[in-house]
């Protein structure tokens, strides 16, 4: 489920769960996809216990990747960068299982996610670069800076 | 925990959680790491149920780079490479929660693995190639060509 505001670069693709017998097989992303793959930088993977809000993280140079690959996840975005068409919107995207989402979330975009189900969840970020402390921005949850209300 | 065996060109990493209320983060590998890193390809994720085994897979030309994220798993590799110093043996390693471990698979070495828990687990593998059906092998677990048993 996503809102009904796109921010600018911001792009969604549906991932469809192989399922049998054994075990699922779910891809997140190929080097052959020029939509969305634009360097590999690094991957990780951040779970969340139920109830948590994780963020808000801003990098102004990096482009992430994302995928809830277990469980599901609220992912909220904001965008806030000088000249961007959509400077001021929020967008919203319900991910994970029983609709697995590849988003892609461009450099200066706001982002955060909030575990609203009763099970840990797992987010996977593959970046288009290594992470890289000088460039990457913790925004206080509480700092009221982000117009979105958990 | 793994076995005395070391295949030629297997190498193994331990990974480190970092671990807090809010649940944990788990990197795996990074593009500026030269002794795991040899090119992105795609990243994808396999659960299997328990007990199941899945495998046994072959690429000629891929390097699969492994890590159990969620639950735990039983990776066995296979040495059938010709003119490997290594050949014949076969390699145990388990990982996953608790023992996180980052795997470099080279290209030619079998591998497959099992759940041996109650929990469903979840591997990992980033290719330093998008997959090519034209290079990939399955050896079926029944034909008996591999040298161990499940």
């Amino acid at each position: 489920m996503v809102s009904a505001t796109t921010i600018d670069g911001v792009k969604l693709k549906p991932i469809h769960d192989l399922v049998d017998a054994r075990g699922t097989l779910q891809h997140m992303v190929r080097a052959d996809d020029p939509e969305f793959f634009s360097g590999f930088g690094e991957i990780y993977f951040s779970s969340s216990n139920p109830g948590i809000v994780k963020g808000w993280h801003r990098q102004s140079m990096q482009t992430n990747l994302l995928s809830c690959i277990q469980g599901r996840l609220r992912l909220v975005l904001f965008d806030d960068r000088e000249g961007s068409a959509t400077r001021g919107a929020v967008q919203v995207v319900e991910f994970g299982d029983g609709h697995r989402t590849l988003v892609r979330v461009p450099p200066g975009v706001v982002y955060g996610w909030k575990n609203d189900t009763q099970q840990t969840a797992l987010l996977a970020n593959c970046t288009d670069r290594p992470h890289d402390p000088a460039s990457a921005e913790k925004i206080d949850l509480a700092s009221g800076r982000i117009p979105y209300v958990w």
